[in-house]
């Protein structure tokens, strides 16, 4: 018999179950490892991406030595909640398939799976790199987010590049060919070095921001190497695994100590610095507010995800418009200041205007073009925040 | 052209377009009917039910007569709520197809359709009978509405039935076979009469809870009649439409009218009285919270949605248990004061049971058994609040 808080194995068995897939053909995927050998160990694995959360138990001095696959851990996980009482107590039972679990006046012979079934779960076994990072790191590797592309034929799109520029400061960036956004985020606690362009895989950066986005001391980000097991006569030195490139991020969430590790995404990240324009001779200054608020009520006129809005320069201003087949036709009027030719026009994608309008911060935000505005990418900047840009494509219209 | 607050269109398009359903066959029905004379008022209706809202406008003293069919409401109150300025304004275009609106810097030819294809919207015209329902008294007619059927074979169970009781006081109940809720509830100001037994459809009972909750001074509830048109030499007074029986539910919000009319539903309400036991001899006593608690953490250990929740009886306790075959047996004790027989089992189902358990409000309640449990409806009490009652068939198990 062991005992451990509820309240910690809720919060353990809901962080575990996050990476458990609902619909699973492989039945030990849909369950999570609980393993007792010193620490209380729940693991769970997707093949792509694994979750770790340890944390204290108490086996009244008896060693205890317990593992076993737990199926349904949401729906545990939520009994365990309801049932009341401070500790959950679990002690094996004489059926293999079996495990007793108690909590508060909730008693329970909960049927378990043989944990010889699961697959190894990943870890970074070999630390090449290291760093902390807090909720102002995270915040600013979120702004990229949504410029990654959902689209799986170029899966390498599919994810996050990161790469050191310099003197403590790493780029995030993120493509789906028709914008572009990064940014440069110091790191200047940073240990070891990272591969150039390696691909943090979107799924494992969205589940890292929910998770890790609010933690007391900062959560730890590493890559790593898993290693060559030395079972087959090999060297004695650790060897890298082909494809074996991982990385984690672990913090401690009130007493657990939680890590998603996952696989890097295997491809050559295209050279996003290309795209990036320089030497633009137009600039168009506009209060981000309006804005937004021209494109919102512009897009609320269309039925269409996505419609293209058209921005017309005319002194002093801008005339954005849209044209639904459904709705109609639509103008909105905002002051500008920009140097464009009288009546130059640009189409742009109102959804991915308005995403990049969000990305930003500031009060005021720089649209830079080309003379000829509606043929080459469009770069958005806020002077006062130069760590991070934007790109977008124009939209023929 | 005409101009009215955006705050208040903003709201009366959105209260409008409830009733719109998304995806509609007969293409009037997907819009708003939009008329200016006098009052500025939107209309809206699935034939079953229909909604009208009112407000003030301005005609800058020049009689405007204006009447079109929007369709896409919800976009373009989205829209006018995102165009910022204080007031919307609205003329005619040279197309008879397009209608000019301006919101900020907003400006728009929308796309609209002709008034006349628009079906004759519902009302109470010949009122019989009405009272004023405000927060008190529709949170108690809203406890039943979980017992309300959502099977379409039984037609005349998918509804709310109401009948006086005597002393102004009018019993509002529902029933889907498995389980009965039933409240009376007094309307001392109360005026005319009601027929005994009318249904009324949960749709509309559902979008009154939404809506109609929440008003300054309550809202009026109205039972009445459509009447005939004389247009083919009939008497001149009203006569009653065959199938003409209307309710409605009027409140002023902010400043708008808003009522939504409904048709009853047309059949008969089986005697649910004759399913309310009387002359029960056993009687159990439990703590509320910790009932639901029992129930809430058994009914996690299953996959299945109302699995069945058994309980046994020892002396001065309750066990529940809840066999699943995808997690487990569990067990939950609690105390209780009953004269059961030891050992007695009945079951139910959990989610009924948790449903039935949240319409009531006191610290325990009374559930009362026939000397054999499992064969006969269950009743459910509190005796602090004899208004509301309920019963639950039990399940075999």
């Amino acid at each position: 018999m062991i005992s451990a808080s509820r309240r910690q194995l809720t919060r353990a068995l809901a962080l575990a179950s996050t990476v458990v897939e609902r619909r699973n053909t492989i039945p030990a995927l849909g369950c999570i490892k609980i393993m007792a050998n010193g620490k209380l160990t729940l693991e769970s694995t997707d093949l792509d991406t694994s979750a770790r959360v340890e944390m204290p138990y108490d086996d009244g001095g008896k060693h205890a030595d317990m593992a076993f696959l737990l199926p349904n851990s949401r729906r545990v996980a939520a009994a365990v909640n309801a049932a009341g009482g401070d500790d959950v107590r679990l002690a094996p039972t004489r059926a293999d398939n079996r495990i007793f679990m108690a909590a508060g006046k909730l008693t329970s012979q909960l049927i378990i799976q043989e944990a010889s079934s699961f697959p190894t779960v990943d870890a970074v076994e070999h630390e090449d790199f290291s760093a902390t990072l807090g909720e102002a790191e995270l915040r600013q590797i979120a702004r990229v987010l949504p410029a990654i592309s959902k689209e799986e034929t170029r899966y390498y799109l599919n994810g996050i590049c990161v790469r050191h520029m310099g003197n403590w400061v790493y780029r995030f960036a993120a493509t789906d060919g028709h914008r572009l956004m990064q940014v440069d985020v110091p790191l200047p606690g940073a240990m070891g070095m990272i591969p150039d362009n390696i691909i943090i895989p979107a799924a494992w950066i969205r589940l890292v921001m929910v998770h890790f986005r609010k933690t007391r001391n900062g959560a730890i980000f590493r890559f790593g190497r898993k290693l060559a097991r030395n079972e087959d006569n090999g060297p004695l030195l650790p060897v890298e695994t082909p494809g074996g490139q991982r990385i984690a991020m672990t913090a401690d969430l009130d007493g657990l100590t939680f890590t998603l590790t996952s696989k890097l995404i295997d491809g050559t990240y295209p050279d996003y610095q290309r795209v990036v324009p320089t030497g633009y001779t137009h600039l168009v200054r506009i209060e981000r507010a309006k804005l937004v608020q021209a494109i919102s009520a512009l897009s609320g006129l269309s039925l269409e995800r996505g419609r293209a809005v058209k921005l017309i320069f005319e002194p002093g201003e801008v005339h954005c418009q849209l044209h639904s087949p459904d709705l109609g036709e639509s103008h909105f009027e905002l002051p500008a200041t920009h140097n464009m030719p009288n009546g130059a026009e640009v189409g742009m994608n109102g959804n991915y205007a308005l995403q990049q309008l969000a990305a930003f911060t500031g009060a005021e935000i720089e649209l830079h073009f080309n003379e000829q505005a509606g043929m080459y990418p469009i770069l958005w900047r806020d002077p006062g925040d130069t760590a991070f840009l934007a790109v977008l494509m124009p939209m023929r219209i």
